[in-house]
């Protein structure tokens, strides 16, 4: 039984302490936030401890923590965590800034303990199925890699402002997922941005559409296309064409049912937004951390993943704003 | 070249006249009608002469004639035609009365000449598709078909007071197809019909929405619904169940357009009535009648299909008067 | 709190025990089942104890009971518990004899006590979703009902021997659903029935591959089908046309994947049996039965229901064996 | 009538000839090629007579021409036409050099008369469609064009090595479309291309695997990704986000078939390759060319798009070359 700490008890710590609860091989223990009653309607629904940062990093029956406070902690409690020997599971991005990260994942190396990044799209079942079946052989050598990932409505400007921008906040889904799916690292970002959703977004700097383009040193190919706004709800497709063909994962629609009229064949729009869209991968990366931490497995991702992701996000970023392409070592 | 008279050049008349005038293996000589007008339009149109039913059949530089009058010339004029030495497409029924078909086959039998009746469906290339891998083996022994059929929009009452009801004038296709499709002859019928649509065919003696069950000797299964209204388009599909799995083949929209905005993901009504949906089911059964003739193949369907299919279509209507299963020799 | 106690711990047993555990309105408070071991195994994962039914009963803090025993231990559990004064889910059917229901309804009626039925299809969501739109007039006047039903594949023969028969035990559920969608009671029942599947079936006096026709006073009409085999998965699908169009509700796939290679496009097989496929509609059923309990509103599906799925049921056995439509009063 | 001479009766020539030969407003009056015997070819299926070019473009009785030659006599023959008072439809591309295509167009305004591109795919049913409706407001202000677009296998390499690349000859119509949809030029090109599919093109120095992001001067963003191979036919696929939705037009199957069996649900490839599924498309690309000659209308596609297309494609070759965007005028 992996005895676990929640830090943060926002909307994805709530996520990740009640599917800590209901995991027949982990218990919740103790649950802090800078909230409290944000901790306690947390403690209150999985039968966990109300407790603080420090104490829970103190803690030696606590086994494990997850790190969901703001993204500005994540690098300081990882650090902190891993020198605790607690095993980490960490929302991503490790930190807004590469150096921040390999300086942190440098401690969390030396410190021995494992490290996972919460990428929960590698746990969709949708999308591990077709990774699965790309590893096997399904559809031949990786060709085009196309990954299409649009949230239903932009966020408040002042989110954005604090966000790193689409490249670093939203796009790195997807390009940790591009990357993963080729199976080889891009050599090249290429990337442009607008502003078409929300003014206010370009005035605070950002874009809120967006199109990337990588490119590996063999030759493989990967699309990406993003935007802030989608009326049909949370718009997440991934297709890869290969040698022997093509494999695709498409949305989940809120119900099967299709209506026929005069107006034609209409079916309900896509699951609405991540919580929904993801419950299972959330709970079935949960389960690969326990899985990982408890078997002394390497936990996947890795810290090294969540850097590599941060890098081409870093790289897209330039891209848009130079408009050349950037090349990565 | 086989040289085809036409006798009938109305809305079905011109579809098989112009198929007959681009065959590359036929050749449309003379069109007759009752009105000249239709006549002309159809000659023109295909380099034809207008000519009579008499002279048509008269002619010795006629091999073949297509019927495509009024329902209650075909047993005549087939017999008339099989008498003169002419190969004929009949369009479906050979007429309304079961003995009136079987009077008119012996005398076809006795000409020694080919006689193909127009159900039009088995060349639709979906359907020919599902009936072909039917036939390989591809789902195993048949167990249960299923056929749904709609009209978009009901015909006239006056029409309906000649056509012999539902059963005869439109589910006659459907048996015909249930009956190809099981592969066995059904022994039993059970039909049960209501006028939904338009109370004026209820008042006229008819239902405009009916559903029947067919089952052959070894315990195979056929359901078929049918109604005089889809909003939609025109509603053709069919699904068969066997051991090994199901195959069906699906309604063609108009377009393969999509649109996905805030009420969901919109696609096309289906293509509208049998003119659109059913055009390449035309030619190829036109080819498949020049084919047969011309290389001296027996033509399928045959006339004894063309009275199967109406001696179904009678029980079914038998049935849904008396409210009980008739069963059949 | 609505506090529950659970008669009967086998399969069915397991999963509305763990709905109510995890339900926010109601406790498992203890658990009885012929087998101690497997009363144990739901008791551990639920913090409910292991309690007898005669304890369970008596116990007056206890509100409401779960059956889920062997059917021919429903009727009288129904009736115990009722007199009891406790409220009462109870799995489908009250009874495989109709009298048999109608003396337990009496019983209940006089007692005052909530009874709901476990026709779990309604809480679907795809046909739950289906329901509330036809009741919306999305597609007008109600015309024809289809119900497609196949389990993936066939019990042993030893079940099927004690289950009644197909029509009894596993088409009352679309019995159920029929009647429920169509709005109106049917008043005539036509069924046929083959052994196609396991000849041991036939043997045993029972069919694996049935259709059936409903039709209403108003002359609304159903269709169903049931197999017990299908390579593909549990396929459950139903599909409802009425004046203004068609609306209908699919199957779930296992994922969205779908591979496009020279052999065609491969999409999953849909989810496989009933514990997936209805997980969802286990958890909100569960959920509906507390919620009227807890609000003293009279559930749903009712004691009535029950029966009139069993009079149906009973009817289309009558007709697949006599070769005849049956009446209902 | 509008009188019609053929130039080239290869493959696209005998399409084009066979559609003014069943157009009711047009007349296939000669046609020429290299080889006599496919110019007889076309002329015995469609009533014309063999001729040659300089007779055609000599005689009066001839309103129109259609060149479907090789490449490199395009141009030449544009300006001869035009100078003999032809409407003309020439094949896409004017001609594999820009410079060459503004003087071949300077001539045609000068001689004043009508001039239209062979970009057949604005033709397509599904396309046209999707274009009406976006041009209607349906998915709001077009914010990301993507075009996938993929032969079904590569050409032999004698062909790629006189084709200009990949760009020129297959990307230039997606480039034509995208353009098309987007509805403002685009202002910049960044293109990647690998040779993954065949090492003989890449040793002959083009692609056959290529994407490309294109940018207009108010932030609209295309993707466009091409491959010379899709093992499950030809792939043609647009898909346009808006403000309000998304709008998509799919592939054509070669059936509506699927079958579902233990291995799952199976559908049909993609219709192969262009003739099949472009067959309406050329129909109706014929005759707009018809009704824009004979009723005085201004020609679409445009001589200008044609440089249009062009000037993008070389640009995106330029850009695949040296690794950065290129900036269009």
């Amino acid at each position: 039984m992996l005895r676990v700490g929640l830090l943060g008890a926002g909307r994805i710590g709530r996520i990740h302490g009640g599917n800590v609860a209901s995991h027949a091989k982990a218990q919740l223990v103790s649950v802090a936030d800078a909230s409290l009653e944000a901790s306690q309607v947390v403690a209150a629904a999985t039968n966990a401890t109300v407790g603080t940062i420090d104490g829970i990093l103190a803690d030696e029956n606590i086994d494990a923590v997850l790190i969901c406070t703001p993204t500005d902690m994540h690098a300081d409690l990882i650090e902190r965590a891993a020198q605790a020997g607690k095993a980490v599971f960490c929302e991503k991005p490790v930190d807004l800034a590469a150096d921040r990260i390999r300086a942190c994942l440098q401690v969390v190396e030396q410190a021995g303990t494992p490290l996972m990044i919460g990428f929960n799209r590698r746990f969709d079942p949708n999308f591990a199925a077709l990774k699965r079946r790309l590893d096997e052989g399904e559809v031949g050598a990786i060709e085009i890699v196309t990954v299409i990932s649009r949230d239903p409505a932009p966020p408040p400007v002042d989110y954005v402002k604090r966000s790193g921008g689409l490249f670093r906040d939203m796009m790195i889904h997807d390009l940790d997922m591009a990357a993963f799916l080729l199976g080889e690292a891009p050599v090249e970002v290429y990337a442009v941005g607008s502003a078409l959703v929300d003014r206010a977004i370009g005035e605070a700097g950002d874009v809120d559409t967006a199109a990337v383009i990588l490119k590996t040193a063999s030759g493989k190919i990967a699309q990406i296309s993003n935007s802030r706004r989608a009326a049909y709800g949370y718009d997440q497709r991934i297709e890869v064409h290969g040698s022997k063909g093509m494999i695709r994962a498409g949305n989940v629609h809120e119900t099967t049912v299709e209506a026929a009229t005069a107006a034609g064949f209409r079916a309900d729009p896509v699951q609405n937004f991540f919580l929904e869209r993801y419950a299972a991968a959330y709970r079935l990366e949960l389960d690969a951390f326990v899985t990982a931490v408890t078997e002394g497995q390497a936990p996947n991702p890795s810290g090294e993943d969540g850097l590599r992701a941060q890098l081409l996000a870093d790289a897209a970023t330039e891209s848009a704003q130079t408009g050349r392409p950037v090349r990565l070592g």
